[in-house]
C-alpha cells in the first residue's frame, strides 16, 4: 500500500484505480491508422465498434424539433415519462414482455446504466464474475467502485459465454453476482437461453445480482431477438440506443431494474448524472415508430449480409472462427495459424495492407493473445476490399 | 459491517454507498408543488437550480446542423479538438489565461468532470475537504469512490467559503485535497482571490489536489469573472455549459487538468463514458461567438437585476442574508427570525403561499437547519409575485 503522506510536494499520486485501468490496445492501432491516412493511404477500418449508419431520419427530425422548441432543460433523473413508456411498449411489442414503466431507467448510454448499476451493487472488495474475453468496460466499471472483477474463462465450445459450471466454479465467498453480455462483444455470440436461466437460478439462490448487458439486442441474425427480462431473481438489464438504433454519440441507454432497487438507483443517478441528455430523449421517442423500425430492420439485414460474407472470407484467408457469431457486428477469429501473437498480426496487417482490426488482448487474458476482433461496421465494398487485403497478408505469411 | 453471505436469497443487499447517499430534501418540496399545481394552484418556483433561458439561437442552430449532417457518432474521448480549441480561446479572450488545449477535457456536464476527477484522485478512505454548506453532489461523488468527504464548516463572515485557517484545521493524515466552488451553491458567494491562492499554496506544499468548481463562472455581478487557472500546484478546474451558457439538458461541461494527469483522466473517461454527447459538442462551438456572448451577457444582466430586487425584498420580509451573493443565481437566507426549522418553513410557505424553495439541509449540516436557498431562475414578474407571497407568509408568522 502506498502512503499519501510520502508523496512529494511536487508530485501527487492518483488513485490506484487510475493506474490499474488500462487503455485500449486498439488505440495504438487507431493512432497508426491515422498516421497512414495522413500519408495518403486508404485504410480499411474493421476495428470500430460503432455502426456506420446514423440515426434514422424520424429520430433526427424529432431531435431537431426538440432543439428548436427548447426541450433542452433537465428532465426527470430516470428520464422522460413518455420515453420510459415507449421503452415498455417496445418490450411488449417486440418481445412480448410486460416490463413495468416504473422499473425502466433511462441513462446516459449503456455506460451510464452500467456505471450506476455497479455503483448500486458493488462494495469495496466485492467480487463480480465477468466473462473473459468480454467487453473491457465491465472490469473497469467494477474496479472503479473498488470491487474485484473476477474473470470467467469462457470456451469457444460454449460460444465464449459463461456456463453454469463455470459460474459455480468461480463463485466465492465475496461474490455478489454475474455480469455478462448477449449478444457479446467481442465474439458476437449469444448465450443459450436455457444456460442463462440456469445461471440466473443459481445466482438467485445465492441472493446475488445478475446483470445482463443487452446492448446489441435486436442485432441478431437467423433468429428472433430476445430479452432476459423474465429470469428469476435480481436481474438488471442494460441496454442502449447506440447499436441497433444507431445513436452512438447521442449517449442514451436504459436499464431495467428490480423494483425494490429503483429508488436507490435514482438517488445515485440524481447526484452522479442529474439526467440523461434531453434532446436525445425526445429524439428517441421516434426510434420505435414503424418508419424507424423499417429503416433499422433494413440495416440489420445489411449487417447480416456482411457477416455472411466476412465469416467465410476470413476463414478462406486462414483464420479460424471457432464460435459462429449470431449477433452484434463482430467476428472473433483465431489468427495463430498465421501469426501466434495477435498484436503483431494487427500491427503487421496495418502496416502491410492498411487494414485496422482489434487485437484480442483488449478483451481479457483468456487465450486472447492469438485472437483478433473484426468489426463489420463498414460498407460491403470496404469489407470486400478488406477481405482481399487480409487474404493477401495471410497468404504472404503462410 | 454487513455480510453478503448472510443475505437472504430473496433479498440482496445493495452497496453501502447506496444507503449513505441521500436524496435531495427539495424532492419532497417538488412533489408537493406538483400536487398543488395539479389542483390548479399557481406555484412560484424558487427552488430550481437551472436557468429559465434555453441555449442561445446560434447554439441551437449549430445543434440542428450537426443532427442533420449526421455529426452524431462517437467523438474523441476528450472531446472534439475544435471544441477544446474554442474553450482554450475562451480562456484567452475572457480571462487572459493561456490554457493549453492539451489540458482541456470535454465531459458529460460538470457532473462528468467531477465524477472523473474524483475517480482519478480518490482512493478508498482518502479524505477530501468539502465546504459545508455546499453542493451536495460533492460529498456523494467522493463517497461513490469510497472516499470520505470531510466537511469544512464555513462561516457567513467568510462568505460561506473555506479559509486557509479552516483548511489547515481540517487537514489530516489521510487528506488528499480540497474541493470548493466559486461562485458557490447555495450561497452565491465567491472566494476571495488571495484566500484561494493561500489555500492553493498550502495544498500544493502537501502534494494535494485542489479542485475548483467554476460551474457558475461568468455569472458574477458587479465584478469581472475570474478563473483559478493560474494557481500553484495540482489544480483541477471543473466547468459546464449548463449555467452561464444555459445548456443544462445538453449535458456538456469540461475540466482543466494538470498536464501529467490528462492521460489517466482520458483512460477513465474512455471506459466510463466513451465520449461526451456529440451534437452538443458541435452546438457548443457556437456558444463563444460574439452573437451568443451578446445574448448571454444580456441574460447575466437580467440575473443581476433579479438579485438586486430579491435580496432586499427577502430582507424586508424578515429573512437575514448574512453574506451578500455576487454570483450564480442563489440567495442563501437565514429564516430563523420567522421559523427556526427551515424544512417547516419551506413546507409552510408552499402550503400557505404556493412558493417553492429549498431547505438548507440539502447542502450540509453546518447550521443549515435554519437556512433556505432561493433561486432567481424565474422571470422578474414571478419573483415579484413570489416576494409578495413570502412577505405575507413571514408577516403572518411574525
Amino acid at each position: 500500500m502506498r502512503s499519501r503522506a510520502a508523496a512529494l510536494p511536487d508530485r501527487i499520486l492518483t488513485a490506484r484505480r487510475a493506474a490499474e485501468i488500462q487503455p485500449f490496445e486498439v488505440m495504438e492501432i487507431l493512432a497508426r491508422a491515422h498516421e497512414l491516412e495522413a500519408l495518403g493511404r486508404r485504410v480499411v477500418h474493421m476495428e470500430i465498434g460503432e455502426p456506420d449508419f446514423t440515426a434514422p431520419a424520424p429520430v433526427v427530425e424529432a431531435g431537431v424539433r426538440a432543439l428548436r422548441e427548447g426541450l433542452t432543460a433537465y428532465t426527470s433523473t430516470l428520464g422522460l415519462p413518455a420515453l420510459r413508456e415507449a421503452i415498455a411498449q417496445h418490450y411488449r411489442q417486440r418481445f412480448g414482455a410486460e416490463v413495468p414503466v416504473s422499473r425502466i431507467a433511462v441513462t446516459a448510454g449503456a455506460s451510464g446504466a452500467l456505471l450506476l448499476a455497479l455503483a448500486l451493487f458493488v462494495d469495496s472488495d466485492d467480487e463480480l464474475l465477468v466473462p473473459d474475453p468480454g467487453y473491457p468496460g465491465y472490469r473497469h466499471f467494477v474496479r472503479a467502485f473498488e470491487g474485484v472483477a473476477r474473470p470467467i474463462a469462457t470456451r469457444a465450445e460454449a460460444s465464449f459465454q459463461p456456463t453454469l459450471d463455470l459460474v459455480e466454479q468461480a463463485w466465492g465467498a465475496r461474490t455478489i453476482g454475474v455480469l455478462l453480455g448477449s449478444p457479446a462483444n467481442p465474439s458476437g455470440t449469444l448465450i443459450p437461453e436455457n444456460e442463462l436461466r440456469r445461471i440466473a437460478e443459481f445466482v438467485a439462490e445465492r441472493g446475488g445480482v445478475l446483470i445482463v448487458d443487452e446492448i446489441y439486442q435486436g442485432l441478431v441474425y437467423g433468429r428472433k431477438p430476445s430479452t432476459a427480462y423474465d429470469l428469476p431473481g435480481n436481474v438488471v438489464l442494460v441496454n442502449s440506443f447506440s447499436k441497433y438504433f444507431c445513436m452512438t454519440g447521442w449517449r442514451l441507454g436504459w436499464a431495467v431494474l428490480p423494483q425494490e432497487h429503483v429508488r436507490a438507483f435514482e438517488k445515485l443517478a440524481q447526484h452522479l448524472f442529474i439526467c440523461p441528455p434531453s434532446a436525445a430523449q425526445h429524439a428517441a421517442l421516434a426510434a420505435f415508430s414503424p418508419q424507424s423500425t423499417e429503416i433499422l430492420e433494413g440495416r440489420r439485414r445489411e449487417f447480416e449480409r456482411r457477416r455472411d460474407f466476412l465469416v467465410p472470407a476470413l476463414e478462406r484467408a486462414g483464420l479460424r472462427i471457432p464460435a459462429r457469431p449470431n449477433g452484434a457486428f463482430y467476428i472473433y477469429a483465431d489468427c495463430s495459424a498465421v501469426e501466434a501473437d495477435a498484436r503483431r498480426f494487427a500491427l503487421g496487417l496495418l502496416d502491410a495492407e492498411a487494414v485496422a482490426a482489434t487485437p484480442g488482448l483488449d478483451f481479457g487474458a483468456n487465450e486472447t493473445r492469438h485472437f483478433m476482433r473484426f468489426a463489420y461496421t463498414r460498407s460491403m465494398e470496404d469489407l470486400e476490399e478488406g477481405a482481399r487485403r487480409i487474404a493477401r497478408y495471410c497468404g504472404a505469411r503462410a
